[in-house]
């Protein structure tokens, strides 16, 4: 395994692999690397030949507010993980290296897509996140990239901007890891007191009765985000940002579930933002 | 020469030349191709195998009340004209085809490159050009791509697009052509009536009077400025929308041209509108 930290030399040892015919596989990831990422580079490694992982921390996704200088960073045993799950690259640019003096070009998904969920909580992320994605591409330039569904509406955004944008990369969504009581795996649990993460899987149960209720023919958006918002509320350290249900087509929220759908919450609990989300199909 | 109409055709069709080890150049247009054209067909023969060229009339890089009803569409001349200069590829897609329902993402390049001359008069105009250019860019995959010298603020924020964006292409900025009077080669010379053709060159002369003055010591922006205007005005069939000169690092507009600065017009010959340049270094 390398690495490697300029683009120029990223950008000539990928062209070399792909001379030799290799399938570059891609995993863009911001470090503090936890079982949700390994099984992105599991799959990875499954559908592609020379598997390239970015760690970067990228400043343009975050808020004024919000938790980039304190975002974890742990990049001594993200190489380790990377080198036992068969990353052949990890690429771990400076942010001068990404963002030099001047920089002012950016990619945005607009529409309803953005406008909901964590795009109407977390102005301008996506935009970050949308151009970070496009630099990245165009430095690695895989033929595959995976990104996790806990992160569902950023990846339905990534989907729409390659489709959009005409990039010839396959996108694959892989399923959420979750830690055995429930809680989706994120970096940013490291945040979390002990009591705080003795009830952070309250998210997951709430979602679970939500989809339970579903599955029992309540299509009723609003009664199936009261569920959640009564579970998640019955712990006084939460305190909800949104619960939403959304068309996975149109985006729109929805008053009664009878497409497929996407139910989605974000919570503080304490000052840590979680998320997580299930989807609304029988 | 093939004419091909869909991106997956493009997609395949340039994959397989790759792998033939050809280098692809690229020259995206909106056709009702001139001389001016033809010297970018021409630069990309000389620099590359394989000359894709683009035919597109891009709807989003017009105003509301811009001419793109009636842009010139040429299309039968065009292809002849690729043929003649050894043009691979013809690409010549629907609307449809480059924005199916549902587009809506977009790239644009911030800062003051784009808030003078053009993109402060035509709003909208350069977002538009980005993101057809990066789309084509992504559906050619090319090597090499050649604009002309004659937009030079399309040129220059290309090529800080694909500085800002890591765009594996190298750009390549051709001289501006003219006509044997000296009004630079524009498919919107199309609409001009006889009259209005007959003084045309005016705007040359302006920029070459102006030029003239700088080579002889006048540095004030606002002499220089002058004597275009003077000059333009001089002919009641013009109505001049800006007369600029900026630096060509920051693209701030200058007191005096100390720095390698760019000299440009845009003026309005009856309903037409027509746009020079020249570059004031010494």
């Amino acid at each position: 395994m390398i690495v490697v930290e300029t683009v120029k030399e990223v950008r000539e040892i990928i062209r070399e692999k792909k001379k030799s015919g290799l399938k570059i596989g891609f995993v863009p990831t911001m470090g503090c690397l936890h079982r949700g990422h390994v099984s992105l580079l599991d799959v990875a490694s499954k559908l592609s030949d020379y598997v390239v992982v970015s760690i970067f921390v990228n400043p343009i996704q975050f808020g004024p507010n919000e938790d980039y200088e304190k975002y974890p960073r742990t990049f001594e045993q993200d190489k380790i993980m990377c080198e036992k799950h068969n990353v052949h690259m990890v690429f771990h640019p400076s942010v001068k290296e990404i963002y030099p003096e001047g920089f002012s070009t950016f990619v945005e998904v607009e529409g309803q897509i953005g406008k909901v969920l964590c795009g109407a909580k977390r102005k301008g992320h996506f935009r970050g996140v949308a151009t970070i994605v496009t630099k990245l591409f165009n430095i690695v330039e895989p033929d595959i990239a995976i990104f996790g569904q806990k992160d569902a509406q950023q990846a339905f955004i990534i989907k729409k901007m390659v489709k959009d944008m005409n990039i010839p990369i396959e996108i694959v969504v892989s399923e959420t890891i979750r830690e055995k009581d429930g809680l989706a795996m994120s970096s940013r649990n490291n945040y979390l007191s002990k009591e705080e993460r003795a009830v952070a899987p309250i998210i997951k149960q709430a979602l679970d009765e939500a989809y339970s209720a579903f599955l029992n023919n309540e299509i009723k958006a609003s009664s199936l985000k009261k569920i959640v918002e009564k579970k998640i509320s019955s712990c006084p350290l939460f305190k909800i940002d949104y619960v939403e249900i959304v068309d996975t087509v149109t985006f729109f929220p929805v008053e009664e579930v009878v497409k497929p759908s996407l139910l989605a919450v974000a919570a503080y609990l304490g000052k840590t933002r979680l998320i997580d989300n299930v989807f609304l199909t029988k």
